[in-house]
C-alpha cells in the first residue's frame, strides 16, 4: 500500500518528495528528549491544494502523517512516524497580507515570527508572540504558544483569528472572521489552535498585531532569594500595573547566562527583568510602582537598561536560555518542563520546585514568565545516566502534581506531544472522551499525528 | 415516551417541573421576534447533577431539550420546541467562589453580570463584559456575547477561563484552568463557548475578572454626520489609543433617548460616548488625543461628564437603547441587526446602513460599538405590516450581504439562533460540514436545542 503512495506522490511532488534517509533523519523529531523516528518518506508542499493532495492520497490509503514545522517543539509533537509522511512546510512560508490599518495580517504557515517582525517593521505594528526559539507561526499555533509578552499580549489562543485549515479528507476550511468579534457558529479556529496536527494541518494563520509601542523601558532588579523576586512580581500583577512582561531567571540560571551570553554588568542573584510598554508617561508611572513594590522585598540596584543594545542584549540572553544550558554540557540533552498555576500560587510552587532540584542534585536552573504563573526547570542530563533519568522522571512527575494541587496545568504554553499524554489524563480525565469523540468524527481514519495528545484506543 | 419521562421527571423534580400552560409561555421565547413556542414542560434543576439526571432521562428517550437563561438572547435561541422539555437554569445562580488575587471567579449559569459585579464591589475587581440587558453569564458564554468594554476588556471568548457543562449523556465535566495559559489537549471551553447549548448544558462559567480603574473618565462629541464620528472612532483605535468604550448613536437613536432617559444636557446629533479607565495621568494622555481627534473631523462641545452619577447616566441610556426604540410604539416589535465589519471598513459599512434605512423609510436608529467594527441597527416594525416586514427582511439581508464583501461577520455578539442560520450558511458553508460532525460526534441523538445554530439534516 505505501508503495502506490510513494509512487503516486512522487509523481507529484517529484524533488519536493524524499526518501532519502538523510532527508528524512532531518524531520525525525524537534527539540525534545526522543530518539529520532524516521518516518517513511518527506514531502514538501508549496500551497493549500498540494497539501489537500497529501491528505486525500493518504486519507484514501491510511497512511500516518506528521505536519513538521521550523522542529522547536519540546514535547515530541514532530517526531517522525515509521509508518507514515511526514509533511514539511517549509516551503510555505509566504507572508500573504498585512493590514496594518486593521493591525492584522495573514500568513503561510512557516512563516517566522522573527521573519514576519522583520517584515512588518515599516508599518508600525508587531507580532507579539515570542516563544524563546524562533518558531513559525503554524507551528506555533498547533501548540497553542505563548512566551514572555502574555502578560500584556496574550497567547496565540487570544491572537489568532483566523485559519486555514486542511482536513484529513483534503477538504480546505478557512475558519474565523477578521473582525474583532464574531459570534458565527463553533469556535473551530480556537479548537484547531493547541490541536498539535491531530485534527488537520493549519496552513494559513490570521493573526492580530500591536501597535508599535511609544516607549519601551526596561529595568532589572536583584533579590536575595528566588522567594522575594517572585513575591514582587505576583504583587505587581495583583496590583494591576500596566506591564509588558515580567521575566524571573533564578541564580543557577543567571551564572549560566553571565557566562553563555557574555553579560557584564548584571549580578548573579534571582534577578526580575521587566519590560514596560507604552507612552513615556505611563511607563514612567508604572516603573516607580515596580521599583517601590521591588524595594519593599528586598529588591537592590533596581537599574534601567540605558540604551536599545543593552535592553536588546538583556533579552537575547532570556530567550538563550535554553541554548545556554545545552552549551553546558556535550553529549548532554535538556528537558524543559512548563508548569502554570494561579499567580496567587507562584510564590509555593517555584519555592518548592527550588527545594526538590537542590534535594536531588539536578542541574535545573529555573526561569519564569512569572506575571501568568507559568515557569520552566530547565533540566540537563545525560542520556546514558539511567539513575539520573529515573531521578529526572521523579522530579517532573511530582512538579506536575504539585502544580495540579495548586490549581494549575501541566503545560503552559509546550502543548501536549508524546510527553504529557499520561498527565494530560491526569488533568483532563472527564474531557478526555469528548476530545476522542471529536479526533474520530474529524479524523475517521487517525492519519493525523497519531499517538500524540492522547492514543485514541 | 413522553408521557413516562414526564412521570419520571415529575417524581424527581416535584414542584419544580411544570406543565402548566402559562408557566410553559413563560420560556416559550427570548427578546426575539419570534412567535412563542411552547415546550411540553419546563424543569427547574438547583445542581449539577440535577441537570445531569435531565439530560440522561432525555437522552435515552430522544427528548429535545432547550436551556432558558434570563430569556434576553434575541435571535431565537432560546425558543421553546414543542416535541421537548425547557431547561430554566434560574434556580441555579449562587456565586460559587471569587479570587480577587487570582482576578477570578466561578458562578453558576444563571447568575448575571450586574448580580456578579454587586457582590464583587468590595474586592476591588470587576467583571467587564455588558451586553445591553442584565443577562446571565452561562447564556453569555452560550452566545459569546460582548458589550460595550470589549475594546479594553475582551468578550466573553476571551475572559471565560473554565466551564462545567453537563453533556447530552448526562456527563458532567469540567474544562479550562485557573491558569492564566495553558496548551493541555483541544480547547473545550471556547468549543462549548458560542455553541449556543447545542452541545451541552453550560452550568457553571469561571472568567478572569479586572481591577477597578484607578480613574474613569467619560467624555461626549457631537458630530455635524455619521460618517465624522465613525471616522474619528476609527482613528482613536488606529492610534492604539489605550480606551475602554467607545460607542456611537446616530442622529434618530440620540433623538429617541433623551427622550426614553430624560437626558437635558445632551444634543441630538451624531454622537460619540468614550470612556477611559486608567489612572489619572493616562486617561488625561489618552482623552488628549481623543478631543485632539474629535476636533480634526468636526466633532463639537467635546464635553466631560462632571459627576459619577452624570455618566450613570449617560451609559445607562446607552444600555437602555434596546427598550428605548420599544417603548415607542404598542404592540410593535423590534428587531436589531448585528454585523462586524474589520475597522477600516466600518465608515463605508455604517454609512450605506444609514443610506439603506432612510431609502426603505424604515424606523432604525442605530448604535454601534464601533471601536470594535461592530454596530446595530435597532428596527421598529409592526408584526402585521406584512409589506414592511418585507422591506425589513431585504435590509437585513443586504446589510449582511455588504459586511460580507467588507470581510466582515454576520453576527459580532448575538449569535444564530434560529434567526441566521442561512446566513451562517453565507459566511462559513466550508466549515459547517465540520461544525456537524462535531455536533453528531457529541449530541448523537440531537436532542440539544435542535434546530439552532444549524439544521442537522
Amino acid at each position: 500500500m505505501i508503495d502506490q503512495v510513494h509512487s503516486q506522490l512522487k509523481k507529484i511532488f517529484n524533488g519536493r518528495f524524499s526518501t532519502s534517509e538523510s532527508t528524512r533523519a532531518n524531520y525525525a523529531r524537534g527539540e525534545d528528549t526522543y530518539d529520532p523516528v524516521l518516518s517513511q518518506a518527506v514531502v514538501f508542499p508549496e500551497t493549500n491544494e498540494e497539501v489537500s493532495q497529501i491528505l486525500k492520497i493518504c486519507n484514501e490509503n491510511k497512511i500516518p502523517v506528521v505536519p513538521f514545522g521550523t522542529g522547536t517543539s519540546l514535547e515530541g509533537n514532530a517526531v517522525g512516524n515509521s509508518n507514515g509522511i511526514t509533511i514539511s512546510l517549509e516551503k510555505m512560508n509566504k507572508i500573504l497580507s498585512v493590514n496594518a490599518e486593521d493591525f492584522d495580517c495573514r500568513v503561510q504557515a512557516n512563516v517566522t515570527r522573527k521573519q514576519l517582525n522583520e517584515h512588518l517593521r515599516e508599518d508600525g505594528v508587531f507580532f507579539p508572540i515570542d516563544p524563546g526559539a524562533d518558531a513559525a507561526l503554524g507551528g506555533m499555533a498547533s501548540t497553542s504558544a505563548s512566551g514572555t509578552m502574555a502578560v500584556k499580549y496574550g497567547t496565540m489562543r487570544t491572537v489568532i483569528s483566523g485559519l486555514t485549515v486542511v482536513l484529513p479528507n483534503g477538504e480546505i476550511i478557512k475558519t474565523g472572521s477578521r473582525t474583532k468579534k464574531t459570534s458565527a457558529g463553533y469556535n473551530l479556529t480556537n479548537l484547531f489552535i493547541g490541536s498539535e496536527g491531530t485534527l488537520g494541518i493549519i496552513t494559513e494563520v490570521q493573526v492580530r498585531l500591536s501597535p508599535i509601542p511609544e516607549s519601551i523601558m526596561s529595568a532589572v532588579c536583584y533579590f536575595p532569594d528566588l522567594d522575594s523576586a517572585v513575591k514582587t512580581a505576583q504583587e505587581v500583577i495583583q496590583f494591576g500595573v500596566p506591564i509588558a512582561r515580567i521575566e524571573m531567571l533564578n541564580k543557577d540560571q543567571m551564572e549560566i547566562s553571565i557566562k553563555y551570553s557574555k553579560l557584564d554588568n548584571v549580578k548573579a542573584s534571582p534577578t526580575l527583568f521587566f519590560e514596560f510598554h507604552g507612552s513615556e508617561t505611563t511607563n514612567n508611572e508604572a516603573i516607580n510602582i515596580v521599583e517601590e513594590l521591588s524595594k519593599n522585598n528586598n529588591g537592590s540596584d533596581f537599574q534601567w537598561a540605558s540604551s536599545t543594545e543593552e535592553q536588546k542584549k538583556l533579552w537575547k540572553a532570556r530567550h538563550d536560555v535554553y541554548y545556554s544550558v545545552k552549551a553546558l554540557g556535550n553529549n548532554m540533552k535538556v528537558y524543559s518542563t512548563d508548569v502554570c498555576v494561579p499567580i496567587s500560587k507562584l510564590v509555593e510552587c517555584i519555592s518548592w520546585a527550588e527545594k526538590e532540584v537542590n534535594r536531588l542534585g539536578l542541574t535545573a536552573p529555573m526561569v519564569g514568565h512569572v506575571g501568568d504563573g507559568n515557569f520552566h526547570s530547565i533540566i540537563l542530563y545525560d542520556p546514558h545516566d539511567k539513575e539520573k533519568q529515573k531521578k529526572i522522571r521523579q522530579y517532573s512527575d511530582d512538579l506536575i502534581n504539585k502544580a495540579l494541587e495548586l490549581e494549575g496545568t501541566i503545560t503552559g504554553e509546550h502543548g501536549i506531544g508524546l510527553q504529557k499524554k499520561h498527565y494530560l489524563l491526569k488533568e483532563h480525565m472527564d474531557n478526555i472522551p469528548v476530545m476522542k469523540a471529536i479526533k474520530r468524527s474529524i479524523d475517521c481514519n487517525n492519519i493525523m499525528n497519531p499517538g500524540k495528545v492522547f492514543d485514541l484506543n
